[in-house]
């Protein structure tokens, strides 16, 4: 639908779905007490999905056990505090913060949209206490190293400056005529109107002269006398020329990063927490699944553990949530099209590094109160802590990576290599920077040998395909839904298997 | 400065000022310690501006005493929790929350500005615990009963519609040479990508044709599979034809309402707790000033405690922070300057009505999670809050009234009428909202005896009158700031008197 057929269509107002309708939660899982009696389910990893798995076949009744690689719960979703001995591949490093609640870092998932219903309500029901994780802070900052001068600015200023001179333009080209095929007399009149409160336009001549909501001159607010002069507009070709526009100026409008967003208070691993809490006991930590092979009546799982015994585990069903990455490499049963959509879905790069600072001076000198700041730098982005506001100290993320090239050069580096070039690129948005930090640990996800990466890019076909089952084998993860990265389909996925492997249980 | 002239001028560069400047902390109160040796101030009012004269006094040495007409310190700063009286004039209303800690209502101030630093400050001074007030959710409503058929839409439906059109129909206009004389080749060329990122705009023909920004129909996210159809973009007609535009669609860019803002955890009322728990000793609750006279030395308050008994208070200076709608009826000695401005300044007769619900229903069957709701009705907002996320109940203002005519409207009636009407317009945003509310309470601060309004109208000229002392009289409050109704306003006058009674004091 365009703006012109949008101003035309009146029939439009009958798309106008009832809020009742877009509010409603994501399909429930129907897996009534009582429905597993006689049939066991492997489980393969504990993270989210595994654990969601296990919690609700053994709240309906079934049998299942959960077989983890690794010596923890949680998969990807890791915290980590002072003293953690952070394993990555042959790098081994030891987390350096201060012993107290506030200080940690979230090296994997660190926020949940409002709209994550799924995960949202397992947090409800084991009670984890959610505090609100600020995304969109106005005052973070946008440091592009070839625009103004290489110097950051505040994102309030970006944001009031581009939607003031688009606005402006808009308002030109209206006045002009441009658009009279699209508008009537009346609609030019209302849009006029809009810009004019849209981009803080304030002059009768629709021009975009600066707006006190970029923020005043050499201070932060109006003060008592009020006023002072505006920011200065920043010049609209270095706004256009600088990569501002290109997914950081309209980030908090994307569904996933729109607020309310939420943490849990004290780390996100309190979720992995909860469900271990309550299901622990069917995990068995350190156990590597070596074969997953097809039975007369089900699948048996060949599994060895770190001391090399090895264990069989069978069962009728299993849900192997293991990341295709490290999956592929295991022998199994699979049919051909599953081992060729396994193969196809790759993981990326991604990597986080986070500092303890001996003073919270993001607060204190810029009154940035957590919120995200972007650069052209490798490290992309820097998080500033959205917990333990005033307090002494505080984890800044340093560098939360992305994009494969960078992905790969801070993979290759050393820990050290790692923390000393994060802390050099960080200057360039807080001067001071380096000198700030205590101490610093880094996670490279693809290094990881248990991971592998850190999420499914997007490959839907492949991610379509395991969506179905293989025989007794159900697939789950986050890399097999749309929600890939985020916990939310991990948990979805977990649903979606539960949901088959049951219709076809009642089926038999 | 126009886009156009942005366009050509590189010299705009110079004008970005480095971040340290922009962040520099509001100007710092210089009250050296053993400053006031032998000198008195009478501090009338222990509102905010009040306390933060007496808690400097105090800290530097000075004499002080602080007449307080109420029973209570805080002043408009109230939080109202279940079990307490609140009057207004004849209207006695008892608080009918259930008595858990975070069922409570700020029916005066109920946001901190991550800007505010004065303020701030002294949350972090006296180790005020805060957590992240949600001022901008996407989740909650726009509703105008003139538009979509008088059914409230999403805030992101709204959000990313508007600015898809607006960047359709730049984009079109750019395309078709309108602003060829503002714009090169090249600008057009990056303008065309930036809108397509900025609006949301998918096609390769510059169409707005919906956005998954705005969520998927029927569901809130992308789910197991993904995507599914983009809500259906609203009428472009209905969109300029609502009020939507006007103020709400660009709420969280002023300035003062953009994130990061504050609560502090259990109650705004924090704050004058922590300073009575300081220099409550220096207060005199119950007393009413009857008389402000100068003498040969400073001053002579003539006093009036609630029994009836006169008291005489005398010192060297008055920091008077009365509210000007009740102090001009204050016999004093004011110069006719002064007084003519202290009648000018007006106060509004801003309305809040909080309710107790049985059940958090905007959390459980809308995701709404803090944040606020707009209509065109007289309550004019709804606030889900900001705490107690998950758990059984909750506290929402039901109604944040601001503007003269609805304002009055709601003032007049019985508390009970207030509750019912309010009860009644909400009804529009949520169906069944009614039956889910237990109990409500409400404040009209016009009708306050102590008070007669909630903050003042903008009238800097008078301010600005009241900012220079009157003899050994000095005014503060946010009355005579720029930060009318903003706490930060009231600190900030209080700095201002000290720094220029110490100043005086050191040149007498």
């Amino acid at each position: 639908m365009t703006a012109a057929n949008g101003l035309q269509s009146a029939s439009r107002q009958s798309v106008l779905l009832g809020i009742v309708a877009a509010s409603a939660k994501t399909p429930e899982l129907d897996l009534p007490a009582g429905s597993g009696k006689g049939k066991r389910v492997v489980i393969l990893g504990a993270g989210i999905a595994g654990l969601v798995a296990a919690w609700e076949l053994s709240q309906a009744g079934w049998d299942c056990v959960v077989l983890e690689a690794s010596g923890r719960v949680g998969g990807r979703n890791l915290t980590v505090r002072g003293g953690d001995i952070l394993q990555e591949g042959a790098l081994r490093q030891k987390v350096c913060f201060d012993q107290d609640d506030y200080l940690y870092a979230n090296l994997g998932p660190a926020r949940i949209p409002h709209h994550h219903r799924a995960l949202l309500g397992y947090c409800k029901a084991f009670d984890i206490a959610l505090e609100v994780f600020t995304n969109d802070n106005r005052a973070a900052l946008f440091h592009n190293s070839q625009g103004f001068a290489g110097k950051p600015v505040r994102a309030r200023h970006v944001m009031t400056d581009v939607r003031g001179y688009v606005s402006e333009l808009l308002a030109k080209a209206v006045d002009r005529g441009a658009l009279d095929q699209e508008l009537t007399d009346e609609d030019k009149e209302r849009i006029l109107k809009m810009l004019k409160e849209f981009g803080g336009l304030k002059a009768e001549r629709l021009a975009y002269e600066g707006s006190n909501r970029a923020g005043y001159q050499g201070r932060d607010n109006a003060g008592v006398a009020g006023g002072g002069e505006p920011e200065a507009p920043l010049d609209f070709r270095e706004l256009l020329t600088s990569d501002f526009w290109n997914y950081k100026l309209h980030f908090s409008h994307f569904l996933n990063q729109s607020p309310t967003l939420f943490q849990p208070i004290g780390g996100m691993d309190a979720i992995p927490r909860a469900f271990e809490k309550r299901i622990g006991h069917l995990v068995r930590l350190d156990c590597h699944v070596q074969q997953l092979r097809r039975t007369n009546t089900g699948v048996r799982i060949v599994c060895r553990n770190t001391q090399g015994t090895t264990e069989i585990v069978e069962g009728n069903f299993v849900i192997c949530t293991i990341p295709t990455p490290v999956l592929k490499d295991i022998p199994n049963d699979f049919s051909s099209k599953t081992r060729n959509a396994i193969q196809s879905i790759e993981f990326n790069e991604s990597l986080k590094i986070a500092f303890q600072a001996r003073r919270r001076f993001w607060e204190e000198d810029q009154a940035i109160y957590g919120g995200i700041s972007w650069t052209d730098q490798d490290i992309t982005q820097i998080w500033y802590p959205a917990n333990g506001y005033h307090q002494e100290k505080g984890v800044v993320i340093g560098a939360y990576i992305w994009d494969r090239e960078p992905g790969l050069r801070y993979a290759r580096m050393t820990g050290t290599e790692r923390l000393k070039q994060a802390l050099a690129e960080g200057e360039y948005l807080h001067p001071g920077y380096a000198a700030e930090m205590e101490c610093g640990v880094s996670r490279a996800w693809g290094n990881v040998p248990l991971q592998k990466g850190a999420w499914a890019r997007k490959t839907e076909e492949a991610a379509a395909v395991l969506r179905e089952p293989d025989g007794p084998f159900y697939f789950a993860g986050s890399q097999i839904t749309a929600l890939t990265a985020w916990q939310e389909g991990a948990v979805l996925s977990a649903h979606a298997a539960l949901n088959r492997i049951h219709a076809r249980s009642v089926a038999d």
